[in-house]
């Protein structure tokens, strides 16, 4: 099973991620926790020559490109040989962060990124979390992390506005695999929420 | 006006293309000289992402993309500005390369590089010179150079006459803008021939 989380930064995602892995260990799943952009060693060097530097030295088609290659790596070392081995992963961002970050707020690209994916990745995540978060509060808990390096958190609230509707317009975009999860609470109750999705939605693909 | 040199490693289209650079700087022409993978700083960091390192560390699909942002980078910050700007652009290797490398050598891609290409890079060159050599004398002074970084040279004679072949196909394929030079002459032989062909391609261009 192939699990993503998303959502804007802050949103506590990568902490949900986190828990949800832990949680699953504890059942006894064999788990590989992974995020995106990186995940395989290859990934993470492409993701360094992306995110380092300045942010306006690659344009929105050439950052789709490098994602693309990353996310194929990614899949190929990573993600694919653990599920075959029947393994859950569960990664830290996946497609809809790309369907998102460079389809949407650099330009409309959503057409160029969607091709690439059919192309070149074509998989999906089987279920996939969309925290959601007020981007106010969201952007504040970013900023105040220690040593965070995403320069997509620079773009201030009002991307972080568009940001959260469109991961919205994309959980019921792909209905089918989305759960939105509000994520403005105690991290151990959204943690609850999630674990009972997951739990309900392991049962039903082992019986499946 | 836009031209690439394209051919098997040790062809001599390094040298041609900056013979052709020189010849026409000298009849007055504004003359870009440049080369792929690389040719813009971004395009060059890529560059030494895919070219370093154990050759088997990339799959070929993932370094499909890479060399196609490499490239959608060099049109953008070297290429299409220059043209813009009236200039003549001369590229040591451009998308045939691509085509040969990844769509031959590194199983049966290239229906994904035409895709790739389509969708992300579109233009081709006004003017291909492909520069034909017996495979054996082309690896022989391939090997010769000292300091050579390219590992495709590392691929052998076997590899090095499919390439051929596959290149003299590519130039019936795109028998509009590839026009085969025979490489197994003398360097400033080959270079009157190559200014010559240049010099009616311009004048033609003048005309139109």
């Amino acid at each position: 099973m192939f699990i993503s989380f998303e959502g804007i930064d802050g949103s506590g995602k990568s902490t949900q991620a986190r828990l949800l892995a832990e949680m699953l260990r504890l059942q006894g799943h064999d788990v590989v926790l992974t995020r995106e952009p990186g995940g395989s060693p290859g990934a993470e060097e492409i993701r360094r020559l992306v995110l380092e530097g300045d942010p306006d030295r690659w344009s929105a088609e050439t950052e789709i490109l490098l994602f693309t290659a990353a996310r194929r790596d990614h899949m190929e070392r990573t993600v694919l040989p653990a599920l075959a081995a029947g393994k859950i992963v569960i990664t830290d961002r996946f497609a809809d962060s790309t369907r998102m970050y460079q389809g949407l707020s650099r330009g409309d690209l959503r057409g160029i990124v969607d091709q690439l994916h059919g192309l070149m990745i074509g998989r999906e995540p089987d279920l996939t979390f969309v925290i959601d978060m007020d981007p106010a509060k969201g952007l504040a808990r970013a900023k105040g992390r220690n040593g965070h390096e995403e320069r997509f958190e620079d773009f201030g609230e009002g991307l972080q506005s568009r940001m959260r509707e469109g991961f919205l317009a994309l959980a019921r975009e792909f209905s089918g695999r989305c759960r939105v999860v509000d994520g403005d609470r105690a991290p151990e109750v959204v943690a609850e929420e999630i674990a009972e999705i997951a739990r309900k939605s392991l049962a039903w693909t082992q019986k499946a």
